[in-house]
């Protein structure tokens, strides 16, 4: 666990240098929820429903923007609306994993236009250092500007069976978010990497990435093509300063009912973990 | 360089069990082309001109279709048309790197409708096998149509500087091809991998995986982003079956005339490589 995992929200807004987290923070704080709901569904209908009614409960909204089928300008729209709206921020979980001269054509313009609603978007380091150094680029160009409002998160961890995202893979990934720390805000991972070992790179003092912990559902140990489960409580010991959860909730009987006992039990770990810490 | 590689596209066409494999390596014989063009351009119209004028020369065209800014039916209509047209098959680089119940819906319907009109994906095995599963179910479902004209190539490689896809990356990527062996048609890798060393699997008599590489350049380098390039000779003489040329291609004056470069160079380097192991 970082030293920043004890600290409250607040307290790390109030000294974060980037504005982008300082604005996840005020708004974990003021909502009092660390739930980012993974949106999985296929249709705008769906989709703009769901982050209408689970909006007042959640921090983030993470979206897979390709699996909507009728995608268009309709779905941004209504998107922004209602990021606006319930105040909470959007991130795109795109993946990106290509070289740096293909990634800046993904993430900005394209068909899915993220960078123009995604405030984070997140990449895997397999292929090196340029795709952190090319996204960095779209959003700290001179006629980008949403640039200050843009944040990218490491893939360094994945929580499906059989994982490679492990060892030297992490290691790097905690690299390269140094290297890259007005742009990378945390990481993808299943528990604060602050403390990771490398031989490149170390801690400067007062770092404080925040981390996602994806796989997070209250009644599922996992499913048949290899997903892992765990609940808020362990994921937020672990450090996740945001859990994400998906199935558990927009597939329940009653998904704002649902949204709400993850809301509750992230946020009472949240409050556990900080106590202990004073 | 694996005893395949020595063979000639007919004779490892006559003895492959995968239809896609053997109608691939039908058309690089029937069009004397080993050649990939990356169409990295951002237009329908671009793409489709693109395609039109490099497909008598070309036995694959390598799309990101999430570039295309006005990626529609049209686009889609287009594609497959000139890929009867010129007879090529047409390789989506989605690069496929999530959960698998994520991938499902990546790869079949959504924005993109990938599943219907690429002959060819790719996926990192970073998520563990359960991508490839993912992905493998798609195709041999009962309701898909298109089953035996889809293959995968596994990203088992990249050409980019700081590639973590080594070692025991690329080792766990050739145990999920000869476990998906079905669906899995071969890599994206800088060479052949048949003679890579796996505790977990071995090579069955007569394996015959394609191998596709990446960054093939006649003129140039690398790129400020961290790609770097080789010739389609020390390629192919490395064990690519099909070689991969984007910006040497379609961002030269005359694209036709490089493509006419890229498929000579590619050619002769392939006769070179059979006419050695005779």
């Amino acid at each position: 666990m970082s030293s920043a995992s004890g600290q409250t929200y607040s307290a790390r807004a109030s000294k974060h240098s980037n504005a982008l987290v300082k604005r996840l923070f005020d708004i974990a704080e003021l909502k009092k929820t660390n739930v980012t709901v993974s949106a999985d569904v296929t249709s705008t209908m769906e989709l703009l429903e769901l982050a209408d009614c689970l909006g007042p409960h959640i921090a983030v909204i993470k979206t897979h923007v390709d699996i909507v089928s009728d995608f268009s300008n309709d779905t941004v729209v209504g998107l922004k609306r209602l990021a606006e709206k319930h105040n909470f921020l959007i991130f795109e979980d795109r993946k990106f994993i290509d070289i740096g001269n293909t990634v800046q054509k993904q993430y900005h313009g394209g068909a899915l236009r993220i960078s123009e609603w995604a405030h984070i978007i997140n990449c895997s380091i397999l292929p090196g250092g340029g795709i952190v150094e090319a996204l960095a680029q779209v959003a700290s160009s001179n006629d980008f500007h949403h640039g200050p409002e843009r944040g990218l998160l490491i893939l360094a961890e994945m929580t499906s069976k059989g994982s490679l995202a492990t060892g030297a893979y992490t290691t790097a990934s905690v690299d390269y978010a140094r290297e890259y720390k007005d742009f990378v805000i945390g990481f993808i991972s299943t528990r604060a990497l602050t403390e990771v070992q490398s031989d490149v790179t170390s801690a400067t003092e007062g770092e404080d990435f925040v981390v996602f912990t994806t796989g997070v559902n209250l009644s599922s140990k996992g499913d048949k093509l290899g997903q892992q489960y765990q609940t808020p409580k362990s994921a937020i010991e672990r450090g996740a300063d945001f859990i994400i959860a998906g199935r558990g909730i927009y597939a329940a009987s009653d998904p704002v009912e649902a949204v709400k006992r993850y809301q509750k039990e992230g946020w009472d770990a949240y409050l556990g973990r900080v106590a202990r810490t004073e």
